[in-house]
């Protein structure tokens, strides 16, 4: 899949080989929250295809995922066959198409059955796969209309490419279709097709018959030049731009961590790295070992990406549906990125494979779809230096290292670089970075002087527009603070005014805690107020006393929606104006804009569930957390933009009795390869 | 001064010997902004010495650093010469104090004289210096009261070990004396004196007199045991913390930098690392390699960390006076901790020496106070992976490599990291790390279950409260974004209605810029609106007509003050509740909290400065932002906090006319040391 990979396949040799040495033998049985195994996905196929569905002409898979047991069971198998003694029942969970209706079908993967198929009524379609979105594509080329407006720009439709884009939803109160719209763009001389739009011009397709139902060439506005467009390096020519010297993560004593089936253990932590198509990335039974009591404890049941809204601000009629649902519409994990060893992960990194479904629902391979590495950031994780007694000077150090899970999704343009990173502190943070090319509309200007009125963007280049848009990445943190009851506290720091002679001070802040009792309580925008939001466990106590917690530090990118309430897209996304919510744990509760994002109406999303209001205190409660940005772009995110990170940490607030790494031997001395330095 | 350097000198010689190698020889002439060396300093000192002040016996060095040249000779300086055709005029500026009053002297070096010799008659005191603060906490120990304290509460005085605080400005109307508060504490069998507070004495020393003006013993507290305090390594005992396996970075091809005196020249970097007692680390002139023009542009003229306020929010007799300016009482250059190899900066780093004055104005070396290296976060600077173009997969990646110039301040209890990172996109990213020992309160309280009332902090170990308290860390940033005439303009976000059926939508948003006429414009609050703050330069144009310009991102720790405005410390600190202020030039703007901070009144602090609300369009401008964090103790912050990290970036939009990183070549074959990887 990754055409670069062989140009540093003598290095990837070494490290995979090395790597390999430090691997103990999977267990023989899967841990119950695996991802389906390339056989698991082709028994599913053929156990569906044997059905009643399987004479179907129009039978399309749309996601197969492991559906996992209830929790009390996944965590009752973690407690007492630690991984390997038994085999766990294996369900899958499906949702095709057929006949232009949508079945959610669960598959016994065991006892080979079908457990149960029902046909989805409401509102929304399921995620888009490849080979409908490809075949969509295509269909422009045969429509006279279509080539008759590529004619009449000048162009010849072999230098034209098409993409899909998914529709929204604007009101419409009846049972839609299943549309998508198609937009083209020049190529020619570039591969970066983005930055050449051809404007003006609306396809609508119908996915179930698969033709064009709508089509409307409003105005012709100039293609965009290709000069400066193409980012591959073969295509650059000089002045180049700024060089810099190589520099490699060496490990002397080889890699720290170890990957047993799906479970990786590295220093203190322990968790399951499962993988779905439309999430990618899972993090499950994330444990934390007390080095003072000598257990693991446990922190996060489950966390991963559960959408990503992204609406565009250009409300002309051939952007104003640009409203997407990154994950519910495209797949996160369907769009994985095949990692590139050397420069999407370092030297030390461990790639892994992972598994997704074609339409006919059989296993395809995604290489290197994310890599595990340690990272040697050059920080310390604490310090002090004691000045202040005589005739010493006191300096301890120990250096951070920690453990990095990285998986890069590219949808379309945009490449989003997810890393969920274990400190030896005991914290979790989330690093979400977004890179890749930027969505850009054809306009007629070509100096900003030119332009009069609000043209929703940026100039970046002569006729290319970079319009304003938003990224908004919800997690699902399934946190279990030392056992699945938990509560959601907000320590509030309240001004105190000193009115009276008592102090000299007539000022101070202090903390004033609430504990949310329903959903409606803990829904956070944040800056509203300073506070600190912290998970805890009300049921235990440190020594001192205090509640056992991990508090909730966002690290900048904490942008709310500005849509109006009333607008579509943020009907669907209602979810979007509190970057914090907290719910009631519920299985089925997963996809924050609903299991049917696409053309969704919001009536099945994490607002409309914390809605219910339900009751959140000392039970079992999900954190839900969206990483936000505002997106003014600037002529240096062109063509491709640089990273550009936000994220947080779930950092342990009285979960440990004192700093755990106190006690963590200072580990200066290393051991240089035998080498000279500059060979 | 640092102990701990034996023990990997091995490696120490191996990189320092390396490290040279790749030094040009020192220009003959300094640069005119290089800090004063140790002959300069001496010197200095001598002619001060040789003046009517040589003959006063309570002379004292408070003060010695650089009188840099006015902006326009520095420029002129620098655009002339090049760093080595000529030697620039030295001077220094000097605060002394000397029977009673306090001395601003300019010296001219070059000429060997004194420029000028004026007493300050206003509120407020220089830096505290080493010696005296040694001397007063000797006091205690021939004070028969105090000694008297000890004793009753069963301790021997040789376990007590004193340390000075500033005492703050509550109210007191006429000039006041020059005060110091002595809080003592019991070291027994750990160093962590901190975690052993005698509480409820109080003790205030006159620093002219060098006495003991006042004593209070007000009540007895217990003491805290020493069990778990000591941070030593050689003092751990098992459980041992959590091992992780080591990494070191290896630079095949060597360092990429160049260190020419005190300019580094790095990728498309270049700057001044300059060094001053009070600010630490001072970067100057940094300019950034714009390819396609061939030209160094000016980025930043100067920046250095200003201020740093710290408020406690107890207000009781003995904690009320706790508001600490540490930059400008304690020195956060004089302060500097000697970076240990290995830990506090990667194997690649190179360490710089930095030259202090003692109490006599004689030169004093910090070795090691700071480091610069090349990061390799083992992160992307830009990536895209294209799926949509059908029959391949196009991925290209190039990772990120940055310089960072990192130092390390110990103000008592506190280490502050400040790293001064340089990106190759043009970024430069500024971080803040708090790590070190909380300020402690001794308390009878064993369990918070026994707590009544409001204690003002956390109980972290037995009788240990961590009380509240905030950081405010204020830099100063003199842009000069491509030359000195820049303004500052917000990019607001605004909502924008669809009330017609011009559009399927009802919102959308887009951008209103304002330009900032004055100061009063330029205060910004944080999280108030949605808003992008630029610094632009308004009479340079990209080529498509846009304002060539940095942009100013947060990165978490956005904390404001919450002191009420009439309180003592806030009104000190008036500038912290706006964590953004613009402020014309002005070469003696350079403290936030007033050139004399120490017993400040606010009268001369960067709030009194911006409300002059001069105005600040299409000039010299300098923006201050201020790094905020309000600390709620958790128990993972004893016996040593581990990191707590914010900072901002300061991002190019539309400076470039384009990513200028697409150009950089993909440099991802690199050859390993010719050597076995498990040696």
């Amino acid at each position: 899949m990754n055409p670069q990979l062989s140009s540093s396949s003598f290095l990837v040799f070494v490290f995979v080989f090395v790597f390999l040495h430090s691997l103990k033998p999977a267990s023989i049985y899967c841990h119950p929250l695996d991802p389906l195994t390339p056989s698991e996905i082709s028994a599913v196929s053929n156990i569906i295809k044997s059905s009643h569905l399987g004479s179907s002409k129009s039978l399309s898979f749309h996601y197969v995922g492991l559906d996992e047991l209830d929790k009390p069971d996944v965590l009752a198998w973690a407690s007492t066959h630690r991984w390997n003694k038994a085999a766990p029942p294996r369900r899958a969970f499906v949702i095709v198409r057929s006949e232009k209706k949508t079945h959610e079908i669960y598959v016994d993967i065991t006892n080979h059955s079908i457990v149960s198929d029902k046909v989805y009524e409401g509102f929304g379609y399921p995620m888009l796969n490849f080979e409908e979105q490809e075949a969509a594509s295509a269909l422009p080329f045969d429509y006279a209309p279509f080539v008759e407006s590529v004619k009449k720009r000048g162009l010849e439709p072999e230098d034209v490419l098409c993409t899909t884009f998914s529709v929204g939803w604007f009101g419409e109160r009846k049972q839609g279709r299943r549309l998508l719209k198609i937009q083209c763009f020049l190529t020619g001389d570039t591969v970066n097709f983005y930055a050449r739009p051809l404007e003006g011009v609306t396809v609508v397709v119908d996915l179930d018959a698969m033709e064009i139902v709508e089509y409307e060439d409003r105005m012709v506005v100039p293609v965009p030049g290709s000069t400066g467009t193409d980012y591959r390096a073969a295509k650059q020519k000089p002045p180049l731009g700024p060089r810099t010297k190589p520099g490699i993560i060496v490990q002397p004593e080889g890699k720290g961590f170890e990957v047993d089936g799906h479970m990786i253990r590295w220093a203190n932590w322990e968790f399951h790295l499962g993988y779905d198509v439309r999430a990618g990335t899972v993090i499950s039974l994330a444990s934390v070992k007390d080095s003072e009591k000598g257990i693991f404890r446990r922190v996060l049941h489950r966390g991963y990406v559960s959408e990503i809204f992204v609406p565009y601000m250009d409300p002309s009629e051939e952007w104003y549906y640009k409203t997407f649902f990154d994950v519910g519409e495209f797949g996160f994990g369907l769009l994985a990125a095949p990692l590139e060893p050397m420069t999407d992960c370092p030297a030390n990194a461990a790639f892994m494979d992972a598994y997704i479904t074609d339409r006919d629902g059989l296993p395809i391979k995604q290489s290197n779809a994310f890599c595990v590495f340690e990272r040697y950031s050059g920080d310390a994780s604490w310090r002090h230096t004691e000045f202040g007694i005589p005739g010493q000077v006191i300096t301890e150090v120990r250096p951070e290292v920690s453990l990095v899970v990285r998986m890069v999704s590219a949808i379309g343009n945009y490449d989003y670089v997810i890393d969920w990173e274990f400190k030896t502190s005991g914290s979790i943070k989330l690093g979400v970075s977004l890179t890749g090319i930027l969505e850009m509309k054809g306009t007629q200007y070509t100096h900003a002087d030119q332009i009069s009125g609000d043209q929703h963007g940026t100039l970046l280049a002569a006729n290319t527009m970079g319009v304003y848009h938003d990224h908004f990445v919800t997690f699902h943190l399934d946190l279990d603070v030392d056992g699945p009851d938990n509560s959601f506290v907000k320590s509030k720091l309240k001004t105190v005014r000193v009115t009276d002679d008592s102090s000299p001070r007539r000022s101070y802040w202090t903390v004033a805690k609430e504990t949310a009792r329903t959903e409606a309580d803990a829904l956070v925008e944040l800056g509203a107020e300073p506070a600190e939001l912290l998970v805890v466990n009300p049921s235990k106590k440190t020594k001192m006393g205090n509640d056992v917690g991990y508090r909730l530090i966002s690290h900048g990118a904490t942008a709310a929606s500005l849509l109006s309430d009333d607008d579509y897209p943020q009907i669907r996304a209602s979810y979007s104006k509190k970057q914090v919510r907290v719910t009631a744990y519920n299985k089925s509760e997963k996809w924050a804009a609903g299991l049917y994002a696409d053309e969704s109406r919001g009536d099945d999303n994490l607002a409309a569930w914390t809605a219910r209001n339900r009751v959140i205190e000392n039970t079992d409660i999900v954190l839900w957390y969206t990483v936000g940005v505002h997106h003014v772009p600037y002529q240096e995110d062109f063509p491709v933009m640089p990273l550009l990170s936000g994220g947080f940490e779930l950092r342990p607030a009285n979960f440990f009795e004192s700093n755990p790494l106190i006690k963590t031997p200072a580990n200066k001395l290393v051991h240089l390869p035998n080498c000279p330095r500059n060979p």
